[in-house]
């Protein structure tokens, strides 16, 4: 019944694939300590997203971690720039990240974000890109700390936070940039719903368990119809991209960078743990 | 003051128009056991309707129910589907049960639902065609539970629902098609707020006697402009319609349906009561 | 450190800035006892806004109020409607009022309501056409009462407020034209949140002092994103005010109008302190 898929030749495996059915799938963030995402996950992330695209059976994808305090946390900014803009385009036209999300929003199957942990930046990107999100009251934290990092945000939230949130919330989160705990993230629409941390698993697999027994068909007729209404177009997730490059290597963003790193980011510890108070003092 | 008008020939009236001024109209759906909405009310309903829409007092409406636990649920999946496919398109070139929906959204009148009882598939499509909606936390459900069987929705709550409380909620709306009690439907924005069952009647008619007291082109006026950035167009309820209709006929729909009917579905007792958890097991 | 500019030849300013830093200025409503706006205040409000469009270094301002009891409130009946008609366009080719909302709103800058008292008509216009509104809970009333006075909101909220809460929310601030408290107008997203009144300044000078910190192309062009899900163009703005101009003029809101100043609109006092209850009445 359950079946996990190799997507890293070795030893760097990040993404994990479980089916738990032919028709309920759990893709597995496990890239201990801090579930930092790099350009050396995208193509696993990539093959899976291709297979919710075309797999006959899938209709449902519920997205966690298995990293203790990290649903997904931002991108790795010790990685060169270039292992990231040489990348070729994906099918979209847009660049790899970018272009996973969108297809991840469109594919015919429902995908659902189970967080527990932070969930910032290109984490949050990812939650935005699923079609739900459901969060541990306790124990999830959402952010987009970019600003604070003199960064434009990259993966599509300008344009999906305003569509979920409203403007005036949006761009709190978006420039406030702080860290949003589940209580706040569920009143703000930022996740369907906040749920007691030991009823979260339990809640999401129903759901997921659920809708795997729906038609296919009718799911992704349906879901494609309300595209419409709710989703941007590429056109204005491709030019977020680009100035979320340009803004990295402005002085003012490497030197936030530069900051960050000296007090702790990128390892286990208190900055990680509470981005959103340690990089409110960078600039101060 | 008060005035009753017979919409239908004789024996088969299922929804009443009372006056209670001029100005405030009350519709009450009334169709025992379980107001299922079916080809036989279109008329009625549609009758109101284009009074609603040219008549030179009426500043406001509510919608209600007069049958206890059932505000309006489901289609009738008994009639024959070529009594709703025969009935010739409404004003606006859609077919008729469209084509109400959105010639209530943009009639010069204030429309309230006011639910009290389950509000499911085509009762919470006219709910969501209201300009408003008022729910009683203890005994309102609201649900679009169509996916469940194999059915994608119709009446345009694909095109309504994001834009009401976003993409997320709205699809776990859509794709969960789980019923929806009054105070999860006032944090998702499905109704504008629930209150305790003894205060809804008080409160919403408080509302529509203050707004029957207002200007009425005033309101007209007003509620034109928010249309701009509220209403989808007829471009995108059409295809829903159509995609719902072809829906029906399929293979798996009519498996799900015919499962449903034999657990009890269309008459009075627990499978219409709570919907949500017995179509969730049909396909198991 | 700090600085107050004169925005007013003598004795008539209604509208003070404070530069708190050069990236953080505050603007302060002082025109007792009502805070009402009218023309007078328009070329004072404009000229700051011109300034937060202009100036190199500010990052943030706060909006927030002088006077007990009223954040902002609505706009000068008394006023002749020559004085406001009679003002050349502003660069937008609107007329100065809502010409100046729009700017703000795009202006590279993030523009903060701290709303304790009344937030009004225009009043709320304002809040609305900031980036983002905090509440005092137990002390901000937020409302668009113009219908009830047969006027149709000319400032933006018909494009704005659907935006910000949805159709449904939107329509019942806009048609019910009732006050809306601060726990309320969290609820529907009115505001971003309602604090205990006592927290509000500190909340509020946080998120401002943070955002200062951060660097101020980041923040604009992460803004700028954000408002192509976000703002209504122009050509939704523009009719709203030639409405609300046209409206004015109606037998019906100038008979309104009149019965609301006999019974003490414009002066201190019950009135003005409780409108949504008093136009309430009026058509009775």
């Amino acid at each position: 019944m359950s079946k996990t898929i190799n997507h890293a030749a070795a030893g760097n495996r990040q993404v994990y694939l479980t089916r738990r059915s032919p028709h309920y799938w759990r893709l597995t963030f496990d890239h201990p300590p801090l579930n930092i995402f790099g350009p050396e996950a995208i193509p696993q992330l990539n093959d899976i997203i291709t297979e919710l695209e075309t797999d006959k059976h899938v209709k449902v994808v519920v997205f966690d971690s298995a990293v203790e305090g990290f649903f997904l946390t931002h991108y790795d900014f010790l990685a060169k720039l270039e292992e990231t803009t040489s990348l070729p385009p994906g099918p979209t036209g847009l660049q790899p990240l970018p272009d996973m999300l969108v297809r991840l929003s469109r594919a015919p199957v429902v995908s659902i974000a189970s967080i527990r942990g932070r969930a910032t930046g290109v984490g949050s990107e990812l939650a935005l890109a699923c079609d739900m999100r459901f969060a541990s009251r306790e124990r999830a934290i959402l952010s987009q700390f970019e600003v604070e990092a003199g960064v434009v945000p990259g993966g599509g939230p300008m344009a999906r936070l305003p569509r979920l949130m409203g403007r005036g919330r949006a761009l709190e989160v978006l420039l406030g940039a702080d860290d949003i705990p589940g209580d706040l993230a569920e009143l703000y629409g930022y996740v369907n719903r906040s749920l007691p941390d030991p009823d979260l698993d339990a809640f999401v697999d129903a759901l997921a368990t659920r809708i795997a027994s729906f038609d296919k068909q009718a799911i992704s007729e349906t879901k494609r119809f309300a595209d419409v209404a709710s989703l941007p177009t590429d056109f204005e997730i491709a030019p977020e991209w680009d100035a979320c490059l340009a803004s990295i290597t402005r002085p003012a963003a490497q030197e936030r960078i530069r900051m960050l790193m000296e007090r702790g980011f990128h390892k286990p510890g208190d900055v990680e743990e509470r981005l959103g108070y340690y990089v409110g003092q960078l600039g101060r």
